[in-house]
């Protein structure tokens, strides 16, 4: 019987210390493109906590939501060199296409995690759904990966993204331990203040928002006439349990995010209409 | 008394009779581009019902999800005839860019109802997700417009549309009928069927599926790797009430599609992690 227990014992402490010794495989990914300082800070951060492998546009690839490249070619090329602690690979695609390659072309097995950005620019609100940054997190969580995308509210190429870095590894940290809820990402937004200015983080539902659209109406050197994407952002939720709510008061957003696009409530009503 | 009464009787008249005869604005556009086939049939059974403008993409935007074009340039070109009944505007950009163009530049009011399609290949399950068709119908929704998106379970460029259009007729009458559940549009699938095996309509929720991605690796004619995606569709979920099952079982399904990505139900459990 002690014989037995002690057994038992040694074989729990073996698996422990083998499950504790394995680093998880980490995925990075975003939008910007692999040069952005975002996804350096991404990968920094990711370094600390397990083994990082990095397949990033090879161009900016802002508003490409979930695009996939059905009608031409891909490339992927290893861009690190071949000691490099950390394996990068850019890609001619979409964010979405980085992320289908990396897991069934470079990996050829799941990653522990996926994470994508950190996005220069806020990913708050409607801007989830135009997201090339959430959309790589949406097809992780879509592959059975669990996913974060990370955004900060500043557009500047030069943004500071040292005040998330602790709070970054926080929440990769918590997925890692708590698994994510079946069918969900997170979708989550910094706030542009300093560290000791962040009051903490708040997990959100996503505001009721869109974009006003402005086109600017342009002529070409030949005379013809061609337009520019502008537009006003237009919060129509006042919300306080709202992820514009929380960033605008100090916190950091954290937002799960679904892709079951189903209106369930929707569907009793659909039921009584004259089809 | 009398004669007020009559006045109010011959007034409500006029407004009835005004409304009555009122054409509904349909905005039409797709992600097959505007020469498909499937826009072609969703422009003639539109005709019948409204006033009717169509702003479809230049070139096929399948798999281009809710992309939008914020780092380059927008051209529109009118391309019906001056006397034409129909006006018609292509665009360079994505099906999305489409709608935020037609309804801001061109209609400069908001359509009565925007269809899109009729996509040459289903967009049931997570397809939605990858969709230009849907998209451009979820963008509508956005800007609180009416909005169906209509797919037929055929990739054909010849595919036969004859059998969807007494549907697709009722359906859009129903909408403009009832209006949508706030938040919501329809996405709308058929099966390859001829008119007379069609059982009907079903009220569906989007199945649980993925696609297995397979790249096809080749080589350019100057010996680098390239590839092109692929993949096998797989359906985890044989929920007799999904839109997998409707159209396996002859039915036209009707999912209806929610823009609003948050979980709402994992937000109680995030709220029990250590933030």
């Amino acid at each position: 019987m002690l014989l037995i227990l002690t057994l038992k014992m040694v074989k729990f402490a073996l698996i422990e210390n083998r499950t504790m010794k394995k680093k998880p495989l980490i995925l990075v990914t975003n939008d910007d493109g692999i040069t952005a300082p975002g996804i350096r800070t991404l990968i920094a951060v990711m370094a600390e906590i397990g083994d990082v492998v990095v397949v990033a546009p090879d161009s900016p690839q802002s508003g490409m939501g979930h695009a996939i490249t059905v009608n031409n070619t891909l490339y992927l090329n290893k861009v690190s060199k071949e000691n490099a602690t950390i394996t990068e690979y850019n890609c001619s695609g979409t964010p979405v296409d980085c992320v289908k390659l990396a897991v069934h072309e470079i990996l050829k097995q799941k990653p522990d995690l996926c994470v994508s950005g950190i996005n220069h620019g806020s990913n708050s609100s409607i801007n989830v759904i135009y997201s090339g940054t959430m959309s790589a997190a949406v097809e992780a969580g879509i592959e059975g990966i669990p996913a974060i995308g990370f955004s900060l509210a500043d557009f500047n190429w030069n943004a500071d993204f040292e005040a998330t870095k602790p709070f970054v590894k926080k929440i990769a940290e918590q997925v890692l331990a708590n698994k994510l809820p079946d069918g969900t990402v997170l979708n989550v937004n910094f706030p542009k203040l300093k560290q000791e200015e962040i009051k903490g983080i708040k997990i959100c539902r996503q505001a009721k928002a869109l974009w006003m659209e402005k086109f600017d109406k342009r002529k070409t050197p030949y005379g013809k006439d061609y337009f520019w994407l502008s537009g006003e952002f237009v919060n129509q939720d006042k919300g306080e349990d709202t992820d514009e709510f929380a960033l605008a008061n100090g916190y950091i957003s954290v937002v799960p995010v679904q892709f079951d696009m189903t209106a369930h409530h929707a569907i009793q009503q659909l039921n009584t209409w004259d089809f």
